[in-house]
C-alpha cells in the first residue's frame, strides 16, 4: 500500500505548465518596463549605461543536494544564493540591481514542488537583500542531467563611475563589509561535521551563510559615493581576490594581522569542533560575499566597512598581497585546480 | 608506444589560465564601455532602456558531442548557436544587440582546444550574423558533469518601442523572415540519416543550419520601423509559436497552404531520403530562428520578409492557429513533454 503519493516532477508538465507554476511567485517588487513572457525583457537604464554580470550554480560542483552532514540543500537555498551572488557583483561595482534574469536546467525527475522552492528563494532573496529596485525580468527552462541555474544581473550606476579593482593607490585604507570566512565555516560544517540537527543555532547560522549568504547591498553604492578608489566582490576568498586587486592596481596589500584574529574570534567554536584553524577559513574562505574596498587615507569609510591594512607601493614594481608584514599564500577557491 | 598526445583538459588548467586561453578569441569588434576583468561588464544603454533575454544549450538535450548519424558537434557549433539564439530574442524586439555575457559550464576533462574552438565561433557568430554593435563583454567559468553554456544577450531599442507578440490585429497581413524546417531537417539527418560523409552538400547545408543557424538579424529592426504590429522569434517550430503569437494578441492567425507548400521545396530531397513528409518540418520544426511578423495590410513588406497568412478576429474570441481553412495541430518542441 502507498501511503504517501510520489511527487509531480518537471517531466510531467508541459514547459508551459511549469512556467505558470514559478511566474507568479516572481512577480511583484519592483517592475520591468517589459517582463516575463515574451521574445525578451526590457528594463530601465536611467543613466545610459548599464552594468551587467552573470554567474551558475550548477548541482554537485557548487551545492550537493544532500550534503554529507545530512542537510538537505533546499531550491529556496539555490533560488537565494542565484540572486545573492549575482546581486554582489553590481553591488562590487557600486551599481544598484534593476533586473534579473535565469535560465534553468532541469532533470526530468526534479519535484515540482523543488522547483517552485527555487523561484520562492530567488524571489526572496532579491527583496530580503533589500534589492527593491530589481525586478524578476524573465528567463528560460530546459532539460539536463545536472540540475543547474544561472543569473544574470543588470545594474544602473545612477550617472556614478564604476568603482574597478585596478583604482587603488598607495597610502589608501583597505576595508571590508560584510563577514569573513563564516560561508567557509559553514562549508566545512555542512562536508565534515556532526549531523545538521545536533548543531546549535550560532553553528547553524554558519551554515545557513553558506547556503544563504547576505552580501552587504548597500555597501557597494556608499563606498562609490564614498570616494572607493577600488572596489570587488569577496567570492573566491581575502588572498586570493586581493591579489587580484593588487595586480589590477599594481600596488602592495598589507593586512593587519590583529584585525584578522579578530575576524576569526566568531569562527572558534566551529574551528574547535572540527579541529581547523579559523585564520585559514578568514583568509581563504570564499562565498560570504563581502566587498573589498580600498579608500583615501582621508575618507570617512561608509556604514558597514571596517579597516583591514593599508595600499602601499608595490615591492620592485611585482604586486603582491601581505598578511602580518609576510606573503600570503594564495589558498582560495580555483574552479579547475582541485 | 604513445604516437599521439593526449588533448590538454580544462582540468589540467587552472580558472585563469583558461580564462587566458578564452578571452583573446573574444577580444575585438565593438567595444563595451567596460568589458571582462572586473566584477561585471558595463554597456552603453544609448535610449535609457536595455533589452536583455537569456538562454541555455546544455549537452545531450540541446546537443550531441557525436550524433547518431557520425557528425562530430564542434566547440564552434555550441559557441555559434549560443550566439545566433540569443541574438534572435533580441532581433525578435526589434532591437540590435549591443554586448552578450556567457557562462560556461564545464566537465574537467573537456579538452581545452574544443573550449578554444567555443570562443572562436561564440566571437564568429557575433561578426558572422552582422551584429557588429555587440560586445562580447565577459562570463562565468564553472565545472559540471555535463557540458553547459548560457548566453545573456542585452540590447537597444534605439528610440523605438519593442514589438510584442500581442499586438496583431485583425486584418494584418502574416509574414516571415528566415527559412522554415531547414533546422529541423537537418536534425533528422542527424538523427536518422545516413553517415554524415556521404550527404551531398545541399544536405550537409540543412546539417549545418541545425548546428550553425543564421537568423535574418537585420529583419527585426526593419520590421519594427516598417510598422510590424506584432513579432517573434521562431525558435519552437512555426505552429507552436504562432499559437502563442495568436493567443497574445487574442487572433486567429490563417496560414496559406501554397505558401507553405513552397517553403517544403527546398526540403524535398532530404524528406525523401528519410521516407518524412516537408511540410511537417516547415510547420512543426523549430531553431530556424527566423522571425514571425504581424504588419498592417498597407505596409510594405521589408526587405527579407514573405508574406504567408492573415490575421482574422478569434473564432468565437478563442485565438487559434489554422493552415488551409483547417485548425492546426500543435507539433513543435516542448522541453519537458516527451
Amino acid at each position: 500500500m502507498r501511503t504517501s503519493p510520489l511527487p509531480l516532477t518537471v517531466g510531467e508538465l508541459s514547459e508551459g505548465e511549469l512556467l505558470d507554476r514559478i511566474l507568479p511567485r516572481l512577480a511583484g517588487g519592483a517592475a520591468a518596463l517589459l517582463g516575463p513572457g515574451d521574445d525578451a525583457a526590457v528594463l530601465a537604464a536611467p543613466d545610459g549605461r548599464v552594468v551587467v554580470s552573470t554567474d551558475t550554480q550548477t548541482q554537485d560542483a557548487d551545492f550537493r543536494l544532500v550534503w554529507p552532514n545530512g542537510y538537505r540543500h533546499t531550491g529556496f537555498d539555490v533560488g537565494w544564493k542565484a540572486a545573492a551572488q549575482n546581486l554582489s557583483d553590481i553591488n562590487a561595482m557600486g551599481a544598484v540591481a534593476t533586473g534579473i534574469v535565469v535560465s534553468l536546467t532541469l532533470p526530468p525527475a526534479t519535484p515540482v514542488g523543488w522547483v517552485e522552492d527555487l523561484a520562492d528563494g530567488l524571489a526572496a532573496g532579491v527583496r530580503g537583500l533589500g534589492a527593491t529596485r530589481c525586478a524578476l525580468a524573465g528567463g528560460d527552462l530546459g532539460r539536463g542531467g545536472e540540475l543547474s541555474i544561472t543569473a544574470t544581473v543588470l545594474g544602473s550606476l545612477d550617472g556614478r563611475s564604476p568603482v574597478l579593482r585596478s583604482g587603488a593607490h598607495p597610502g589608501d585604507v583597505l576595508a571590508v563589509a560584510g563577514s569573513l570566512g563564516h560561508a567557509a565555516a559553514g562549508l566545512a560544517l555542512l562536508d565534515e561535521g556532526p549531523a545538521y540537527e545536533t548543531l546549535d543555532g550560532a553553528l547553524r547560522g554558519l551554515v545557513e551563510l553558506q547556503c544563504r549568504p547576505v552580501p552587504p547591498l548597500n555597501a557597494g553604492p556608499a563606498a562609490a559615493l564614498a570616494g572607493a578608489t577600488a572596489l570587488m566582490d569577496l567570492s573566491d576568498g581575502l588572498e586570493r581576490d586581493s591579489l587580484r586587486l593588487a595586480q589590477a592596481s599594481r600596488v602592495r596589500l598589507d593586512f593587519d594581522l590583529d584585525a584578522l584574529r579578530a575576524r576569526a574570534e566568531p569562527l572558534r567554536s566551529a574551528a574547535a569542533l572540527l579541529g581547523a584553524d579559523p585564520l585559514a577559513w578568514v583568509l581563504g574562505g570564499g562565498e560570504d560575499h563581502g566587498l573589498l574596498a580600498a579608500f583615501p587615507a582621508d575618507a570617512q569609510l561608509p556604514h558597514g566597512f571596517a579597516a583591514i591594512g593599508s595600499v602601499l607601493p608595490a615591492d620592485g614594481g611585482t604586486p603582491g598581497v601581505f598578511v602580518g608584514g609576510h606573503p600570503a599564500a594564495s589558498r582560495g577557491w580555483d574552479h579547475f585546480a582541485w
